[in-house]
Parts: C-alpha cells; structure tokens; sequence
C-alpha cells in the first residue's frame, strides 16, 4: 500500500458540516505540504441530534465519496461521528488509518490535567454514547468526567454569535447545574468542532485554573505522527492544495465556513457532491 | 374521487421535524373528529438552512410515504416546504388538495391589520423565497413586508429555553436591526412553527399594539373549509385517531414533540419510517 506515489494523495477529512474546519485549519498548519480535501455533509447536519444507524449510513457513505476521490488518510473531523462511527469507518478504509477527534482530544485532555475533572461540551448523541468519558478513563482512572450536551452552542456559532453577552449567558445557564452539584473542573473539554469559536466566551465565564481543551491541534500532531510512521508524508515544495466538497449550500458553507476556516470562503470554491 | 368512503381517511400532517405538531394541535382542535397521521422528517431536518433542491426532493418523498398510506388531504405544516416546495407538492397530491402554511399565515396577517407594516421571523430559506412577502403583497398592495432569519429561536425552541432572559435577549437582538431602521412592525408573523413556543417572551419584547400571527389556527380553519367544500368532512363518532411517523430518533421526537403538542408522548408511540 506504501507505494511511492501513494505520498502524493490527498489527506482526506469528513464532519457534517463546516465546523471541521478547524480541524482543517490546524492540519494545514501542522502539516502545510499536504494536499487537502475536505467534505462536509451539510445537506443531513446535525448529526448531533440523530440516531447512532443514521450517523453510521451517512458517515459511511461520505467516506465512500473520500475513497472514490483517492486519500491516503481520512481524519473524521466530527466529534459525533468519531463518538458513534469509528469503528465502522475504520474497517471501511482498512488499511489506511483513520483518525477521529475524541481520542486525540482524551489524550490532550489527560495531559493537561492527570486524575483530573474533566468536563466535556458536546452534542446530544456524542454525550449519549460516552466516547469521551471512556476514551478519557482508558487512559486515566483516577479522571473524573461529566458530560453536557450543548446544544444551543452550535446554533451559536453557526450563527456568528460568539462573543457578548447572550453567547456568556448561553455558556452560564448550561454550566449552572455542575455548580449546584458542587463540580468544578480542571479542564473543559470542547468535544464539539463549533466550540472552538467560543472559546473567548467560555474562558470569560470559567476560572482562570480551568484548562480549554480544544482536539483539533492534537488531531493535527497524531495525522502527522501516523503519516511519519508509514512513510506516507508528502514531500512536494510549495504549500499544499485545498479542496472543498460539501452536500448541500454552497454558499452557506462559504459564509459560514470562512469563520472557521478563518480566511473569506466563495460559493465558487465548493464543489457539491450527491451521497 | 370524493366517493364516501374517502371521509374516513386521516389527514396527513407533513413536517420537518416537531414544530408541525403546533399545526397538528390546531387541527385537532377544529377538527377533533378527524383521524390525523403525522410525518416529520427529523433525520433530515432542519430545512430552513437546506438549498431549494434538497427541500424539494425531501418533502415529496415524505408526501409519498403518506400518500402509500391513504390520505385524503395533505397539509405542508413546515414554513419552509410550503414555501418553496407547496406547487411540487400540489402537483404530486392531484386531485387531492395540499395547504401550506405561509397563504394562510398572510391572510391572518392582513386580515389583522390592513395595510400594516408586517414583519416575518421565519428560517433562512424561507426568507430567501420571500413567500409570505408575496403572500402578503397579493392580498394588500398597501401592505409593506419585512423578513427576519432567525435560525437560533429555532434551536431555542428545539431546547426548552423559550421563557426568561436569554430567549428575550436573543428575541431582542434580532429585532435591534429594524429599530435602527425605524421600521416598527404593525403584526408580526411566526413564519415558523417552532416560534409559537416563543410567543410569551416575544409578547414581552414588543409594543402591545403589536399583533402577532400564527399560522396554525388560520390553517386549521382553510383545512376544514376545504372538507367541507369536497364533501369529505369525517361524520365518525368519537374522537379521531392521532398516528405519529418520523424517520429518526423516536426518544428525542417523544421528549421535545411533547412540548409542541402540550401533551407526554412516548417513545413507543413514534412510528420510525424510512424515506
């Protein structure tokens, strides 16, 4: 599988929508040779709030269109599809790795604070599987871990709305109960791609003690470390292409996906795809 | 078409996901005799964000599944289907006769306040299609239209947050732009069916003077004077039998449809289909 030309595909990456354009964005600057193309599965988002055999068909299928294109690796940007689907996905595109965001966010998270209190931000179907909490107890039992779905945060984000005060209040009525209950963590953890947007919001809502643990910087070490270990780093000069694929508006996602990506996005740069 | 037995076919009650249960509680209000089968599309929605396209082709393939099932009038209760799909819609139904939501929304709000200043919170494609803007315009070329995307009161709605201070705040925030502008709304119409959830904390935000309009009640009565008219009105005693369909997650439709229709439902009582 390791032949030569194989250094020269693409790095794919999936997520249901635009919020895994912050992951993109760290792997770009992690690894600025690599050739990127990225899929978001706007036309069936969320995924936060859908059944586990609906998250697998739909991860499955955009994998299937990933494969098509020719990857030498897929990341699955998406917290909810890395929470549910992994191991489908995995034996999908056996043997080339794949890579999700909760384990890269446990180990970071982990590190950050051994037997520590962790607090996962997330959506409704990442909490309900508990990827985050076993992935965080397999490496650290004395860890502590609750986790919140969080809904309205990804309305949030996608809406622009992440600083001032209704972003604040949003992040104080979800964390108001764990006060009550007397938690208070040691790291938050952002299991969610939309969050790392509100990061300036919740760092002014926590104390200052509080780790901000975001999975897409790890994400973007753990591809590198794997490409290194399978000879499989693009060694071409120059910065790396990007391509964009998404299901469904376009120009939504360039609107909205600029945000994360942190650069202006045109509906002319997307490429829509049928799954 | 209209022989007798047809009388005792359901209603068939199409939505995107819950908010359609506001329309579905009017329904049964003024028709309570009638048998009612409900679809939302939960593993597709939201539709207010989706291109025209994708609407189109989600919401007939929801008419088909209840056209398999026997129905004898169509109602569209998504804002956004009746929107931009209700002439696709009419022509798969014929010669049976479908209603939307948005014609009979203008009507309320011009019969409210005749050549009134009329302001639209509804979702992104709705907006985009202008639909109650024209709606309105044909029936009152006085009448003077303004249209608001508000994509978080759906996610506010969807939450269980729609009293108290941050429903307010976020109802507050998306109004700010038309008071600068010094447009003050004479009715204000929830173009959407999760907004009747928000109607308290919206009543606290605006001038008394202000009317607000639901389509849901409006809807119901077109969707009886059309029985009538065809002769197909349900003379059954009793009351009539209520079906739920959706095509995922029946834990979280029972949890949050409960809400919209103000009563418990279970999961067992959500039928999962497959579009």
């Amino acid at each position: 599988m390791n032949a030569p030309h194989n250094r020269r595909l693409p790095i794919g990456v999936f997520d249901s929508g635009v919020g895994g354009l912050t992951v993109l964005r760290a792997l770009r600057e992690a690894l600025p040779q690599e050739d990127l193309i990225y899929l978001g599965d706007t036309a069936r988002l969320p995924y936060g709030t859908k059944s586990k055999s609906s998250i697998v068909r739909y991860a499955s299928q955009a994998t299937a269109q990933l494969q098509g294109r020719g990857i030498k690796l897929l990341v699955v940007a998406c917290n909810t599809a890395s929470a549910v689907a992994l191991d489908a996905l995995q034996e999908q595109m056996q043997p080339l790795p794949v890579i999700g965001v909760v384990e890269p966010g446990a180990t970071a998270a982990v590190a950050a604070r051994p037997g520590g209190r962790h607090l996962v931000l997330a959506t409704e179907a990442t909490v309900r599987y508990g990827a985050y909490r076993k992935a965080i107890l397999r490496r650290d039992d004395h860890a502590e871990v609750r986790e919140l779905a969080c809904e309205l945060m990804v309305s949030l984000a996608e809406e622009g709305w992440t600083d001032g005060g209704i972003a604040e209040a949003i992040i104080r009525r979800y964390l108001e109960p764990l006060a009550e209950l007397d938690f208070r963590p040691d790291s938050i953890i952002l299991g969610c791609t939309h969050f790392p947007l509100l990061r300036p919001a919740l760092e002014r809502v926590v104390a200052d003690a509080t780790a901000i643990v975001d999975s897409a910087g790890t994400t973007a070490r753990v591809a590198a470390a794997s490409l290194a270990d399978d000879e499989l780093l693009n060694e071409q000069q120059g910065p790396g292409r990007l391509q964009l694929m998404a299901t469904d508006g376009a120009s939504r996602f360039a609107r909205i996906g600029g945000r994360f990506i942190g650069e202006d996005l045109a509906a002319s740069d997307i490429e829509l795809v049928d799954l």
